[in-house]
Formats: structure tokens, sequence, C-alpha cells
């Protein structure tokens, strides 16, 4: 299945070209800090305003990845001609700019990574650097899309007719290619989505988004998972991850974890969306949770929330034990998050 | 102890006058919504404005049932020289006005119950009304302060030296006096306050009024209490009860419940300041949780949050069970939520 057939299921924000792409040597990233109020791209013409961009969270989730992936091509358009050792310190200086943007997703980090394989693969055989990093973008995003179509049957198919559905912050493709299958299959269900302060995630990308797709969407505050809860009114609590360890814990969006024990305290299971561990990170010990600027936590939109001398703590993650977790849905099946080694160790 | 010797231990928002006050046939309620950013009074010059006040959130807490108390003696003065009848109906009017404005604090209602009694009682002997009932009021605030100050002391010796406190919403005088007191014996603290989503109580009320006390305080988000737990930062939880039942079940603020949980998982204990149980109120499902306006959750401090179409949730309390509970503190002791009826039957 190419990522064209299951472009016309996905919404505004999560449609190919509106993440980030690549234009005659520019990056343009979808900014997610402004949507849905307006819906506008922010124009990078150079590896450091991509870097910023990410860093200031213009994109998330999966966005980072791409956009700095695109900004390898950039990067690479800009020594074209130049000696090969020059070439390869300013892309090797370049993916290091990009990877120190954000230090819990690991994702962007093994991309770049394998990025820098391309590059010097494509110097040692003559071939144009960005073309050559193009190709490779295209055919990653190609595999990426066909995994998400996988994932998004597998969560489709836990689902039942009268489902509510817990989410939190924006758990992007996969989830949303989730409910709308299920919605295609004819189950009548109905979406929670906490705000996910301070960025609103939840109540700017996730709410919208399933309100694109024509399923029932309710924002709810971050302190009311637990009553909803309690209500009934959930059966599936579902969220992408930022990292999972290799012995099955969960890194996601702050206030994952909460929600997590509260549905576990009411029998209601967990499952997420990954596209497997980081074989780098063993256990939670390994994880660095990125703690933000509290001056983030102290407004909304703008306005401030408490008085200016007031001090605030931001983690923008949390860690969920593998006990919390009912399943891991990756393209190899729904895992127990005990077993993901033995897919990809 | 009368409440002045307390007052001075009392953060701006809670010292005497600035929660709500009588003057001259007008009632002064302190205005927490705007509250830190501005220190204002909202004049009302009658019960409907009263009564208003309250449904907006002007006041909340202990707020609305002092404000509630002073319109009683502002109609008291309006009926003053009418017949007896024609007097009481009126203040009957003004009573069932008052009570209707919020349906989970109860507090309010059976203050105003009480009031009616003295109304009575002043009708019958032939007394003022208005002076009766400032009478009734001001020895009901004394005993109240009286029971502030006990239980604040019990909470404040339940903290040792070096603990982290989570709290919800804005706790008022018991807490703030639990703190106050913890400091002043000595021990070295530090308060965490979720913001307290979409009101933003913890952060507006409940942080300022900590740090005016000199205690160090954070605000986080509501999707932040388990990450900080399972940091082993907080060793006690505390809040306040809009509403006790008589079996042990705790309503407050959205969220408490959910912090409960949390802290419940990592084997901290959570603690209630408590007027104790509402004998009318038997167990959970007597409980009416006030589901407010959901453009409420749409926005902050007037900033939208979502698109203007998206369908939001607004519950404004919730419930915990009595096995979430380690005590409630009351001016009887520290008791069990199972042993309630046996102090307040």
């Amino acid at each position: 299945m190419s990522d064209t057939s299951i472009d016309h299921l996905l919404p505004f924000l999560l449609r190919r070209n509106n993440v980030a792409r690549y234009e005659n040597g520019v990056v343009f990233i979808g900014d997610r800090r402004k949507y849905p109020f307006e819906k506008v791209f922010v124009r990078c013409p150079d590896v450091e305003c991509v870097a910023h961009a990410i860093e200031i969270m213009v994109t998330q989730g999966g966005g980072p990845s791409l956009a700095a992936m695109y900004a390898m091509v950039m990067a690479a358009r800009q020594v074209d001609g130049k000696a090969k050792s020059e070439a390869r310190d300013y892309l090797q200086k370049a993916r290091l700019r990009l990877v120190n943007t954000r230090p819990t997703n690991t994702a962007l980090s093994l991309r770049l990574a394998k990025a820098m394989d391309v590059v010097d693969k494509a110097i040692a055989n003559g071939d144009s650097i960005e073309e050559s990093l193009l190709n490779w973008i295209e055919k990653s995003r190609d595999k990426m899309y066909k995994h998400y179509a996988i994932k998004g049957r597998l969560g489709a198919d836990l689902i039942e007719d009268g489902d509510g559905i817990l989410t939190m912050c924006f758990a992007e493709t996969a989830f949303l290619l989730c409910v709308a299958m299920a919605k295609q299959d004819g189950k009548d269900i109905r979406v929670f989505t906490p705000e996910t302060r301070p960025y609103l995630q939840g109540a700017r990308l996730t709410a919208p988004s399933v309100h694109e797709l024509g399923i029932p969407v309710q924002v709810i505050g971050d302190n009311m998972p637990a009553h909803i809860l309690s209500q009934g009114k959930v059966q599936k609590y579902f969220t992408a991850a930022d990292l999972v360890t290799l012995d099955g814990h969960v890194v996601n969006k702050i206030g994952t974890f909460q929600n997590a024990i509260a549905a576990h305290y009411h029998g209601v299971p967990y499952f997420v969306f990954a596209w497997g561990p980081d074989r780098e990170k063993p256990d939670r010990a390994s994880v660095v949770i990125e703690e933000r600027d509290p001056a983030e936590m102290r407004s909304c939109r703008g306005a401030p929330t408490t008085a200016a001398e007031i001090d605030a703590y931001y983690p923008a993650f949390d860690i969920t034990p593998p006990h919390l977790v009912a399943g891991v849905i990756t393209e190899h099946g729904i895992l127990s998050s005990y077993d993901l080694k033995r897919y990809f160790a």
C-alpha cells in the first residue's frame, strides 16, 4: 500500500506535504503551534533555521525527524561541488546540530545516523548527495506509511462498536488511521482528547483532526481522564510513543503515565503505537527526560497563567512502566511490552 | 483562639475581609477570577448580583458560603420594617436563589438553612433580622477559624522535614495554615501546585498564596503529578473537599481523584481537610456533579485553546473513593474515611 492510498483517510495536519516538505533547496515545516487558528508553514533556508524550529516546537511527534531529514538534503545542496571531505564535515556538523534539538525522542537521532550512511555511500560512489538523500527519504516514507497502515488496521480491529477512546497529546498517523478505519468498518466510536498543557496538542491538533474525520470528539482537561474513566465512558486508551526502551518502558508526552495508571485502575487497556524499541535504550535509567523552560508552563497561548515571580516546572515527557501497557502496536503485530527484544533485537 | 490570631499567618486572599465582607448594606466579594493579576472586589447591591457572582466563579471554595450569608444580611436590611410574613417570604426566596447557584458543594445550602433558623428566631423574638444574622455570622466565623487552626496544626504535624507536598486547586485556609505552621516549626518543605484547568486556581490562587508565605512552590501542569510522584519528590498529598459523603467519598475539584490514584500507586498518603461529611449525602450515588458550560474548557484566560466548532466536556468535580483516602482532617482529629459517621452522625 503506497502512502497516497491512505492520504485520503488522513486529516489536513498529517497529509504528506503538510508535515514538512523540501522545495528547491528550502524546507517548509507545517506550523503546529498555530494550528487550528492558522494553517501556515515556516520557511527554512538553512539547517540552523530547521533546528531552531524543532526546538521552539514548530512541529512535534514525527515532524522533527522528517524536517531534519529534509534539512540534511538542503545542506547537501549547499555543499554541492565542494571537496568530499569538506562536504562530509559540513553534513556531519548539520547532523549534530539537528540531533541536539530534542534529547528525549531518539528517532530523530537514529534517522540522521542512517542519513549519514546514505551520505557516505553517495560520496564513495560519486553520486549526488542531495539526490541520494531524497531517494532514501522517499523510500523510507513509503515504508513508514505502509507500517502506519498496518498499525492503523491492528488498532482498528481492537476497537469495538460503541467504544469510547482516550488518547493523549497528538498520536499522529497510526492513531488517526486507526480511528478512521474503525469508522470505515461501521463502528460507532467517540474520542476524548485531554488538552495536553502547556502546548495544547490534544485540544489544537488531535481534536480538530478527529473532528475532520467525522468522528465525535470532546476536549477535556488533563485533570479529567480518571473521572471520565470512572463514568464508564472509555473502553480503550491509545497513545503514540516518543521512545520505547528495550525492556518495554514507554516514554511519551507528560500525562501519558498518569492516564495509564488511571486506565489500569479502571480495567481499561492501554495500547501504544510505536516504531519499536530504541536498541540503544535498554531501560528507564537510560532515558533522558527533556525539561523545558518553566516559563512555558506559566502561560497559555500567550496569556500569563500565574504571577511572573512564581516558579514552575515543565518536564516534557514521562515514563510508563511495561506492566501498565496492554500491547505495543508495531508492524509485527500487537506485542507484549515484555517481548519487544525478540522482534527488534 | 480568635480568627485574628491566625490572620497574620494567612496570605492576602484568605484574610478575613478579602474573601467577602458586608459594608453598609452592600456585599463585596474578592474577585478570585482576576487574582493575582488584579486585587479587586465585586460590589453587589442585591441578592441576584451575589448569586450571579457565585455562578460565574468570582469566588470559590469557602467563598460562596460566606458571600451568600452576607447576601442574606443584605436582604434582611432590604425588608427592614416590612410585615413579618412578607419579610420571611423575601428571605426564603433569596435563600433559594443562592442555594441554586452551585449543585455540588452542599455547605452553602446547609449554612443557608441555618441562616433561615436565625431569621425565624429573630422574627419570633421581634429582633432585628439584619443584626441577628450578622451576630450569627460573626460567631460561626470565629468557630470556623478555631477549627481551621486545629486542622492546620493536625496537618502540620503530619509533615516531616524535607517533605514535598502535592495539592490540587485552592485548598484554602486549613491547607495554607498547615504549611505555614510546618514552616514555623522549622520544617523545610516544598509545594507542587497543579495549575487546575480551566480556571487555574492552582496557578493563580494556591501558588501565589504559598509563595507569599515564603515557602518554595512550583506550578506544574495537571498532567504532571504522577511524573513528579515517580521522581520521589512528593511525600504527602493534601486537598480540601467541596463535599464528603457519610460513607467517606471525597468530592473535590476535578483532578483530585486521578492525583489520589497516582499518589496511592506511589505509596504517598492522601489527606483531606474537611468540615465533616454532609449528613444528607449517604454515598456517591447521592452526589450531583456540576457540569459546566463546555465553552469554559475551550479557552484559557480568554484565549481560545481549540477551534470554535470542537466539542468539549467540563465536569467541575470528581469523586475519590474512601480506600484512596489516608485520613480526613477535621476538628475532631485525623479520621478514617470509613469512620466519619461516628463523629458527625
